[in-house]
């Protein structure tokens, strides 16, 4: 039996197309519908309530393409908005910050665990309650990031300005002794190289996306909703405005094939999921 | 004669701040009541009707504080919406550009005019189309710098980090030969110290804000507007959602006064200005 309906994907903008990267190496045979809400973005610094209504509104536009399971690529959004969305909604939703802390519980050795993301991630402690919730025991070093992200959106992913920002961030929590370290940004899997320049071979690099993707992957054969093994999975992509210069600059990174974006305009108030 | 309704100030953000410090400077008299619209920042990348209709809400509500005067802080809102500003509010409306743009004609001597602005701004000719009407042998290097705006709110005003951002963005515009240099965008008043370190003492630097605010005392003067002598000017300011980071930023380094910030809701569909 298999199940020919795409997997939904969502985020606030652009960022979310490394999950879309990971799920298309993984899961080749699915088709994907990304929706980046880019009229709106960012989330970063809106209200816990304006995040869960905005992200209601998106996993309403996915279900309209029949989405058979939604899947958060948007750490703010994971933070925020997945218990009202797992109740809303009829079919199952993953975020990326689970399957994170999964694996880093799952890579530390010494149970000091590294967390970097945006201001807004950091400060919601999302990473640290769900690396608290698999083991008390773990310690956890968390660093706001807010310049990385307008970096990588300049396309300045392989930058002795990018390094430096990447040192400043990455050093003292280095120096605090993790052995494992969570990108908790959807934009930094684009900078893993970089990061890992940084931090050497004695810490290990969670990549939120590629975690999230093996999430999708284990939930697809629980519940007997894989595509068929013979099916070539399309992409579509979405966007809410017009992209900008960011687009270009993750479709380069990833080796993304996107064909034509599509523009939609929002559904606002998402009556019955 | 005197006028004791206050000047309205709005811009997207707190980067309009920079504008309310060369007020206060030069218009010690002046009340001020300064709008910023941080619930739906950035505009940068929003299309040019959604730009003009959030300021014709915002216009509403400085009319609504009984505004004289309204100055539009920001260099996004002056490049689009000023013309539509200017006919539906019955006070006069004063922008950015305008006023820099005279400056740096004034200041030029070899007539090669330098002007940095974020993406929008700089995509958007604004200030190239201002400096030609008023000489049309005037040439214009333009330079978006993208990360500038990021680096200031992260407070890195003089750091290495910036200096060299600095120096990426502005050494092809210094070597193309400019004498003067347009600050076009209400942020970069905060690095002014650090460019002027960038540009060295044979290019002049244009303040947007500063020439915005003796446009505003002119205009003042003009029409009969100014505040009693013996007043002392209170500075009230409004924002849409709460202030980030970036406001504690500009507090310090303007070293402005500001009390407690209301916290105001948007009136939508601003209907007779």
């Amino acid at each position: 039996m298999s199940d020919s309906r795409p997997i939904g994907v969502f985020d606030s903008g652009i960022g979310g197309l490394t999950v879309v990267k990971a799920l298309r190496e993984l899961l080749p045979n699915e088709d994907i519908f990304y929706l980046g809400d880019t009229a709106r973005l960012p989330y970063g610094n809106k209200s816990a309530e304006t995040v869960e209504r905005y992200s209601l509104e998106l996993a309403d536009m996915l279900i309209r393409e029949k989405a058979k399971l939604i899947v958060v690529a948007c750490n703010t959004v994971s933070s925020v908005a997945i218990p009202k969305l797992r109740t809303s909604v009829s079919v199952p939703v993953i975020g990326v910050i689970e399957p994170g802390a999964q694996a880093a519980i799952a890579m530390t050795r010494n149970r000091h665990v590294g967390v970097i993301g945006t201001r807004a991630t950091i400060r919601s402690g999302a990473y640290e309650n769900a690396l608290r919730a698999l083991n008390v025991h773990v310690r956890v070093s968390s660093q706001a990031c807010p310049l990385l992200v307008p970096l990588i959106e300049e396309g300045l992913l392989d930058d002795k300005l990018t390094d430096q920002a990447i040192a400043r961030y990455l050093d003292p929590i280095i120096a605090d002794g993790i052995d494992t370290l969570v990108l908790g940004c959807t934009h930094y899997p684009l900078l893993a190289r970089a990061i890992g320049r940084a931090i050497g071979e004695n810490v290990k690099l969670v990549d939120s996306a590629q975690n999230c993707a093996v999430a999708v992957r284990n939930l697809l054969d629980r519940q007997s909703l894989r595509a068929s093994s013979s099916a070539k999975g399309k992409l579509q992509v979405a966007l809410t405005d017009s992209a900008d210069n960011f687009l270009g600059v993750a479709k380069e990174a990833l080796q993304l094939e996107i064909g034509e974006v599509q523009l939609r305009e929002v559904l606002h108030g998402a009556a019955k999921l």
